[in-house]
C-alpha cells in the first residue's frame, strides 16, 4: 500500500464583504490548498490572507483558475476558443504565483474551477489547452487531474507533471465520472463510510465504483469539500483513519506519468 | 552627455471587442513597453498579444496596473488602503509576469497608471505602499517613477531599481508637476519642439520648468503618447532627433539611486 | 405590398473610454434603435447619449440585453438558468428604460443579442423565459424575433406585440436560419443586390432562401449592421431603394400575432 | 407627537454564491427596505427574491444604489463626475423598478449606499446631482435623506418629495454628523438604550446630540441595521417600545419640505 497520500480543499473562496468557507479549519486538516484566483471567486486581499495561512502551516499551494464568473461563481459553463481559455489560466496562475511569493510561498500545482474543470473532465483538446497555458508559464507546475477522466488523458499526454484525484464523499459510475447528484447515495454523509471507502480504494489502487467495479489508478490526492460542517468532520475523521491505517498525509510528489 | 536614453509608451490598453491605441507603430519606436494588466485595460488575450510583440521587437516589458475600473480606464481616484492597493499591485504585477513568461519574456519594470500614478506622485506613502508590493513580488524590478515626484521619493527611500521618466510633451511647473492642460502650451502638439526640448533637457541633465528654472534630475526615460497621430509624429521625430543628437534609444539600466 | 417597413440597427456598443460604431450616422438611416444595456456593452454615460440621440432623431428605442461578458461582446455562450435568464433580461430592461426617460423618450422594444439571441433562436423555452421576463416589466413591450426561429414560435405563443426580422445582408437557409458565414454568398456585400433581395421578400411576403424557396412571413423589420463603411452604405442605399419603390421607412406597430 | 414614523433597513445585500443579512428577518420589523442594485451587492436573483419578500410583507421597496464596487461594497471613495454620477444612479433605480414591478410592487424612495451616502451628505452638490438624476426617471420618488446634512439641503432645494432619516444605534455630533465609530459611545450596542434615545429624539423632534443640544428635525423614518443578531435584536426592541408609546411603525408619506 502507499506510504502516503494528499489531502486537498479549495479555499479562498470569499470575496470582498463576503465570507465563504473556514480556511483556517482546512488548513489544519489538508496538505494542499487550491486557492481561488479572483476571477470567480477570492479578490487579491481574500488570496493574499489565504497564501499567509497556507505557508504558516506549510500547506502546498494550488492556483485554482474558474470562469470570469463572480455571479456563477465559476459554475456556468462560457463557450471560449481555447486560445482565449489558455490566457484566462495563464493570467490566474501568474496572479496567484505573485501573491504566493509575496506571502513567502510558491505555487506548485494547478487545479481547474467549477464549470472548467468540468469541461475538461469530458473533452481532452480543451484540457490540454489548459494545461499547456500553465504549463507555458511554469514547465514543472503539478497538474491536478480528476483520475480516469480527460483530465487525466491530456496530463499523460503532455507528460506533465500530475497529481491524480478522488473524492472522498462521492460514488462513482464504472466510467469514473461521479454518480448524479440526485441519485440516493451519490453524495456520502457519513464520515466512517467516507474514511472506509478511501481506504479501501487506496489499498486497491484503483477507484471502486457503485458497482464494485475496479479501475486502476494511481490516487496521489483526495479531494474534501469545507463547506459544511459535515463535510469538515469527513475531513478529520478521514485524515485520523489514513493516519491510523499507516498511510501518511503528505504532499504528493507529482511525478509524471510512467 | 549621456549615452543613451529610455522611450516607453503605454500598450495593451484595447479590451475585448474594443480597440486602442496603434501598439504595431508603438513598438517600432519605444524602448520600453507599459503593458495594462486587465483592470483598467487590456484583458488576458490583449495582454498575451502585446507581450509576443514587445518580446518580437526586443521591447522592455513593463507591469502598468491601474484600479479596478473599466470605465472609467483607471483614471477616477479610488479611496483604497495601501493594504488593498499593495494586494492590487502584486496581483497585477504576477498576471503581466505569467503573459509575458508564456511569450518568451520577463517583465522588468513596474510603472503605475492614471488615477493610481497621479495620486503617488502626490503621496510618497501611498507610493511605497505600491512599490514595496511590487518588490515582495521581484525584489529586482525597476520602479518607473514621474522625476521629482513622491513617486522618486518613495522609490529612493526603498533604495528600489528605478527609471526616472519625463514627458515629451507636456510643460513643467517649478515643482515638478506638470502644468495644468487647460493653460495654453501646457501640451506641446509639435514635433520638433518637442524633440528640442527634451534634448536641452537631456544636456542639461535637469527638467527645465516653463519659467525657466532648472530641477537637476537622473532622466532614464521619456514618456511617450501614442493615442494620436500627431503623438505618433512627436514620438518618431524626438527618436530621429535623438540618434541624430548622439542619444541612442535604448531601454534604461535601472540603477539604484547613489 | 405592404406601405412601410421599419430599419433596425444595434447601437450603444461603446464602453467607457472604448468607442463603437456611429450612432449618428446610423440614427439618420434607421426607425428602430437597439440600445445596449451595459453588461455586454453599453455603460450608463453610453445608453445616456444614445438615448438622447435616439429622442432628437425620434427613432424608436430598444431594450438589446446580453449575458454579463464585455470581453466576449455577449458573443459566448453562457448556460445560465431560466429564472436567472429572466432577471438578467428584467434587470437590463429597467435599466434602459429609466435611461429613455430620463431622456424624454421610451423603450417600445426589446432584441436580445449575440449569443442570447443565438441561444433563443434555436430554443423556444429559453425564447419563452426572457420574454416572459420583459413582459412581467411592460407587457406591452414589442418583441423583436428572427423570423421563422424559435424567437417567433415563443413571441406568438405568449400572444405578445411583436416585430419581425430580417437581415439585409445575409443569405437564408431553406429553415430560416442563415447560412454559414463561411460559406460564400452568405454574407451579402453589394448595397444594390442587398437591396433588390429585401425588396422581392418584402413583395412576396416571404423570406427567400438561397435555394429560391419562399417562407411566407410577416416582415416588419430589416436589420442593419452598421459597423463598416460598406454596411453603411448597404444601409443607406436600402433606405432609398425601398422609398423609390414606394415603401415607407417607419417604426413597426407591434401588431400581435393574427 | 407624531402619530406613526418609517423603519428602514438595507435588503438584497447577497451576490451570487455569497449570502449577507437576513432579509427574511428584517422584512417582519421594517416597514421600508432599501434594496442593494447590483452594484454594490445585489445580483438580479438576489434582487427578485428581496423584492418578492418586500411585496409579501407590503414593505414599501427603495432602490438603493452605490459605486460599482464588489470588491469594496460600495464603501470606497471614487470620483466621478456629476454626469456619470447621475447616470449611475438613473441606471440602478431603473433596474430596480423592473425588479419590483415583475414582483408586484413598485419602487417608492431611493436612498444612496456607502460612500456614495458619505459623500452626499457632505456635498450638496454632488448630493443634488444624484437626486435630479432619480427625479428625472420618477418626478414623485421619495428621495430619504440624512436629517440635517447636506442630503436633506439638496431634497429641499429641489423641492424632492423626502424622508428625514435618523440613527438607531449611532451617537449624534453637535452639527448632525454621526460620532466617530472608534469614540466610546459612538455605537450603541444596547436595545433599551437606544429605544428610550430614539422616543426621546421624536417627542422632542430634535436630533439630540451627545452634547445634549437639541437640532430641531422632521423624523421620518429610522434606519436599521440587520447584520448582526445585537442589530436585529435592537430593530425588534425598537419596534416594540414605539408601538408601547403609540407611535405606530408605517411607512413615510415622502411630504416635500414646507
Amino acid at each position: 500500500m502507499q506510504a502516503s497520500v494528499d489531502l486537498n480543499a479549495d479555499m479562498s473562496e470569499s470575496f470582498g464583504p463576503w465570507t465563504m468557507g473556514d480556511d483556517a479549519t482546512l488548513l489544519e486538516v489538508v496538505s494542499s490548498a487550491n486557492i481561488a484566483c479572483g476571477f470567480h471567486a477570492g479578490d487579491p486581499d481574500v488570496m493574499a490572507r489565504s497564501m499567509a495561512g497556507a505557508v504558516a502551516r506549510d500547506v502546498g499551494i494550488g492556483a485554482h483558475p474558474g470562469f470570469a464568473d463572480l455571479q456563477g461563481f465559476g459554475r456556468r459553463r462560457i463557450d471560449l476558443g481555447h486560445e482565449t481559455l489558455g490566457n484566462l489560466v495563464r493570467y490566474q496562475l501568474g496572479a496567484a504565483q505573485a501573491m504566493a511569493r509575496a506571502a513567502g510561498g510558491k505555487v506548485r500545482h494547478l487545479k481547474l474551477h467549477g464549470a472548467l474543470a468540468n469541461m475538461a473532465s469530458e473533452d481532452a483538446e480543451l484540457a490540454r489547452a489548459a494545461y499547456t497555458a500553465a504549463l507555458s508559464v511554469d514547465p514543472e507546475i503539478i497538474v491536478m487531474v480528476l483520475a480516469g477522466t480527460a483530465q487525466e488523458v491530456a496530463a499523460r499526454d503532455l507528460g506533465a507533471r500530475m497529481a491524480c484525484e478522488i473524492f472522498a464523499d462521492r460514488a462513482y459510475n464504472d466510467d469514473c465520472t461521479l454518480v448524479d447528484r440526485r441519485q440516493p447515495g451519490a453524495v456520502i454523509h457519513d464520515a466512517a463510510l467516507a474514511s472506509a471507502r478511501i481506504l479501501e480504494m487506496i489499498r486497491a489502487g484503483a477507484i471502486i465504483a457503485e458497482s464494485g467495479k475496479h479501475i486502476a489508478t494511481r490516487i496521489d490526492t483526495i479531494c474534501l469539500h469545507g463547506d459544511t460542517p459535515e463535510a469538515v468532520e469527513i475531513a478529520r475523521g478521514l485524515r485520523a483513519e489514513l493516519e491510523a491505517a499507516g498511510v501518511a498525509v503528505a504532499r504528493f510528489s507529482g511525478a509524471r506519468a510512467g
